[in-house]
């Protein structure tokens, strides 16, 4: 893509791709000093999250936030790895476990570099309420955190990815998904945004076996996002 | 108010309460070199605001974005003012002056101050792109940008300010509206939520004849953000 052609907008998936939920959330739940794997935990957590998004996105559920999603799917999980006695408040803590994500290492930095030249905005999943806590958590700047919520429509539903568009008034061609996820960058190419691939090799712990592989569909394909921040010549 | 009483939430009026909408317009209007004082224009521009809005909020138009209401505005006080010959790409350049506004001398210390020991939002009318773009213009950083795009309500409807605690699951006593307008203030105090004046002697120009008196209905009266961070006990 020649430097004219670059889009204006970079719009980044957060959950893996900007932060480490698999580790923040073991690290929280190994805290807690019961008798499960943290990382395990975290897992069937994540496991119970497209599944929860999708009663939404059929219809089954009315619109439901990702903070009340995780608390289903946590109650559950309490009862599958037997947990018992942990009072309301520590329960209602752990959920807000996701509130308190950490970045991946090159995360700040890189950001910092594209808002040099882009403007940057999440589109992620997750609700505004948990957006604004994570990124003060971490640290993170946006030019504009826009969420699932904002738009009442989960990813990978298109009404998200022309959702930022309309918001920027700018075409489709003019906005670029960055995601650790191919099936969301390929969801927001389908809407005529382009796509940047950044690898999280760690992204479900150190048992990850996620697709790293060079698509030649993808526009950018990044080891992370300073790497991203290089490619699209920020200056470092 | 007590240091234990006090709201975790502060969401901020940004037209005349951080940004000086009147200087900026009216020094872009002077900008163009046209026989028309950039100070009328900009006055002139700001009444159709209020009856703009009323359209929508009486439902005679459907949603309409602050930046689209300001066009409708600027293309009859084009008439109005007798400018002619204006090109398109002009007068679009012109309407997103409302983009790059510059905040008050105090904005930005201001608000780093406050943001250390609250959450700090905007609640604007407004629209999420526009204040995207002067938030980045003007240096001003938020843990999050609230609009009344986010709820498609304008301000003063109840919406808007019980919008902002739901986003952060607060009760409306847990969240602060911050605003040079005692109108905004008091329909967010109607809905539980707290005020905080802050004087803004200059929002509409040298010949402004703005209220500035003390209330004792509204919990705060400041003469700018720097004196709010001070009586909410912020760190300089």
């Amino acid at each position: 893509m020649r430097a004219e052609q670059l889009p204006q907008v970079l719009a980044f998936d957060v959950f893996g791709t900007v932060v480490d939920w698999h580790g923040s959330i073991a690290r929280e739940v190994n805290a807690l000093g019961l008798d499960v794997s943290g990382s395990d935990f975290a897992l069937a957590w994540r496991d119970g999250y497209m599944p929860a998004m999708a009663r939404v996105r059929s219809g089954e559920l009315g619109w439901t936030r990702i903070d009340d999603l995780h608390r289903m799917i946590l109650d559950t999980l309490l009862q599958k790895f037997d947990i018992r006695g942990l009072d309301e408040a520590v329960i209602a803590n752990l959920n807000r476990a996701w509130h308190r994500l950490d970045p991946w290492p090159d995360a700040v930095a890189g950001l910092a570099r594209l808002r040099q030249r882009f403007t940057v905005c999440t589109l992620s999943n997750g609700n505004l309420g948990l957006l604004a806590d994570l990124s003060k958590h971490a640290g993170l700047d946006w030019d504009l955190i826009l969420s699932a919520e904002t738009f009442h429509h989960y990813k990978p539903d298109p009404e998200t990815y022309l959702g930022v568009c309309d918001v920027f008034e700018v075409a489709p061609s003019q906005m670029m998904l960055v995601a650790a996820h191919k099936n969301d960058l390929r969801a927001a190419m389908a809407c005529g945004c382009h796509g940047a691939f950044i690898e999280r090799p760690l992204e479900c712990g150190p048992r990850s076996r996620d697709d790293l592989q060079r698509e030649p569909d993808i526009a950018f394909h990044a080891t992370n996002l300073n790497d991203l921040a290089d490619q699209l010549g920020c200056p470092a």
